[in-house]
């Protein structure tokens, strides 16, 4: 019997937003694959939220490295869903975790797509996503009654989005998020926008209040959110 | 000591897409909450979700009727948070369950913010919001790269933002959910238009291609997801 590949949201950072689906399929699962970023052993942050269920499993580290060159991105992918196939027709379950939610911004889909494309069974299991658990934090709504939410990658996108009608989430700022603070600014917004990084992590950082304060630079993992007035 | 009051998300529809937070906060709790928009006995789908941790709890039903009639509805919100806040201050622990995610559209938001007002110590437990199960169940993503995502109430706000830019997740469509196909149609913006209504539920329905088949109506669990072009 072929195995399946699971794309397995672990939720923003607090091991107890783990959901009890994501934590049967890791305690099931053969093979653990592990996105690695930045080739230094697989991403940290998901590796630490699951590895109370995984002691003693085999992985299976996925390069994913943040390039500008497609070529290499490409290849890298190309691989591990080859890897990952092979493990499927062997009969073997993989689990491969992803921060957040699998559907959101995640590299993943680029491996999914491809074991899917192989003719694997490739299957998505929904996590909590980051902007859901930043808003928890900030004890405010993200959306309510007839508010519509847009989710904008920060790096790309914001200039384009930030006039537009009503309530945003600016995601994977970067350095993006002192230039985005400042537009804010400009336009009056910073009155209803708050910035939380590594939220549910050990180097939380919050900012309920941007006019007040706000951070001399930005993570990968800041959010900064802004209400309609 | 004081109680605390969770508004806590209990997952799109599937039990298993509970978290681990929310499954200790429902064993702990003194008190469960639970949203009764029809007046019959408490919204189904959440009790259902929850109902294997909390046998033998005491429940407080709090009415959350769907009408057009502002003043009856705040009494109602009113009643219910004075209710929750007398329980808050026996030192009682309160879990009020909300389907999804509790700052996604959730009726819960105006209980909250009237317990805070009070002085009561109310937080917010995230969950996997129904368009992150949609997507999944699709087995596609939401928004990757460089894409935004917008989520939309379909009955309020639908036209507005068919040609803003991005990826759109349309909610809570019901009644307006053929209409919107109709406007997606003289879009050509069909073809890469899907829909799920009562997702992990027992009554689940998808299409995945709204050009080969339609639904004949639309209940207030439908989401449909349109991607850009």
């Amino acid at each position: 019997m072929k195995g399946i590949l699971y794309g397995l949201g672990v939720g923003p950072g607090d091991p107890e937003l783990l959901t009890l689906k994501a934590v049967r399929i890791l305690k099931e699962a053969d093979v653990i694959a592990v996105p690695d970023p930045t080739g230094t052993g697989g991403e940290k942050t998901a590796l630490r939220i699951v590895e109370q269920y995984i002691q003693g499993k085999p992985q299976l580290l996925c390069p994913t490295p943040m390039l500008r060159d497609r070529s290499v991105v490409e290849r890298c992918y190309d691989q591990s869903a080859g890897e990952i196939k092979a493990l499927l027709d062997e009969g073997k379950t993989v689990a491969f975790i992803t921060l957040g939610d699998p559907t959101v911004y995640s590299t993943y889909m680029y491996i999914h797509r491809r074991v899917l494309e192989k003719g694997g069974d490739a299957r998505l299991v929904p996590g909590v996503p980051s902007f859901c658990a930043v808003a928890a934090r900030l004890n405010t709504s993200l959306c309510e009654g007839k508010e519509s939410l847009t989710i904008i990658p920060a790096s790309h996108d914001a200039e384009r989005f930030l006039d537009a009608p009503g309530n945003k989430v600016f995601m994977k700022g970067g350095r993006a998020v002192p230039e985005l603070i400042a537009r804010l600014e400009e336009r009056d917004m910073l009155s209803h926008a708050a910035m939380v990084a590594n939220c549910g992590m050990d180097n939380e950082q919050v900012w309920p209040d941007l006019r007040a304060e706000r951070p001399a630079g930005g993570g990968y993992f800041s959010i900064v959110l802004v209400k309609e007035a």
